[in-house]
């Protein structure tokens, strides 16, 4: 059956995300680092937004009250009051970060929309991705803005049955093989995997993941073209 | 036009939530009478999440961080660690209570779903709301579930253009006047105000309204036997 839905993720794929996290991270182990060692920032505080997960879910707001419990934890209650101020701000920078497209992007999705239903399947904090989807000038090219908790394959089956289509004529788009590539794959659906610099690490996967197959692409600009080819 | 649809508001119309906030608010209070005086805490809280409001929408994550820095703030950040960590845990519990039904909810959830196609619609955290809605059990009697950054006129029409409904077929339901019942009249919809006994500051309205009509009831479960005088 030949595509005629693509999916596509935003964070990382259409546009830096996880590059501002890092930033902020390197922030965080500097500010830390009169009490603990940089690797053993990192850790912690992984192990702290893996355990808030169940009660945040994704996106900033979660990932910086995750900074302000790691840091009260890591000090023993010995920081400046200033310094969970920063990590605030810190944290309202990461919310109102203006949003830079990857390279090729916006060219690509004008040349998509003019062959294809595009989707845009994201998932993390309502509020902010829907700021991002407005401020990216995209907005007008896409069919649907789809923000999910979890991009797991019954809710991308939910999307699909929500707008009438069949899993194989569609085809996801995006940087991670956990969310974008294996629960589509899952549910008899294709996908394509553009790899960003960066990858979370709540977000990698074990390697050997059996009979599985996809497709990648080094940049999103080779992606008309790789569709042709479906 | 008869109504054949029924949008309801989620937080205090079918659910506790702004009690919830209360109980938080009060021990926050209490935590800064050291430094000053309730009522000033509570304008501050509120001044500081309106001007936060755009940069975390609404939700209890964003009101967390709002009561963190309104503690830093007048205490000029002669705070202890461990008040801070109070307050992340409030805001903790605060994203998973469990769900408490308002008296003759479900009843009339059951009974209405029998006769009317049920849109849930509210706003806030999409993570919180969705297991909200999961959690309450109540879940298989919508027909769908919107989950909104603002409950304006446009993301109504929206909403109901996305489902193919007549807004005159439409009535809406809810706690809310500013976000329940005039967007819904200003499209020309009708609405039925259900009132809570607490109302968040930002969401009272001007009592001066002018020619404005909607119906008002006590308590959730006279809405079958209003639904039928429409």
């Amino acid at each position: 059956m030949t595509v005629t839905v693509v999916g596509l993720d935003a964070d990382d794929t259409l546009w830096h995300s996880e590059s501002h996290f890092a930033v902020t991270e390197t922030r965080f182990r500097e500010l830390l680092e009169p009490w603990i060692r940089g690797d053993d920032v990192s850790a912690r505080l992984l192990d702290r937004e893996r355990s808030n997960l169940e009660i945040f879910g994704y996106g900033a707001k979660g990932f910086t009250l995750s900074m302000i419990e790691t840091a009260l934890e890591v000090t023993n209650g010995d920081l400046p009051a200033s310094a969970i101020q920063r990590i605030v701000d810190w944290g309202k920078e990461l919310s109102s970060h203006p949003v830079e497209l990857l390279d090729g992007v916006a060219e690509t999705i004008y040349s998509l929309s003019d062959e294809f239903q595009l989707l845009l399947i994201t998932k993390g904090d309502l509020f902010h991705q829907e700021s991002k989807v407005a401020e990216s000038g995209l907005a007008d090219y896409f069919d649907r803005v789809e923000i999910l908790t979890e991009k797991s394959p019954e809710a991308y089956c939910r999307v699909l049955a929500g707008s009438g289509i069949d899993i194989r004529e569609f085809v996801m788009v995006g940087n991670s093989i956990r969310s974008d590539v294996l629960p589509v794959i899952e549910i008899g659906g294709r996908a394509v995997h553009v790899p960003y610099d960066i990858t979370w690490s709540h977000e990698t996967v074990d390697t050997s993941l059996g009979e599985v197959t996809w497709t990648q692409i080094e940049t999103f600009s080779e992606l008309p073209r790789t569709l042709t080819r479906f």
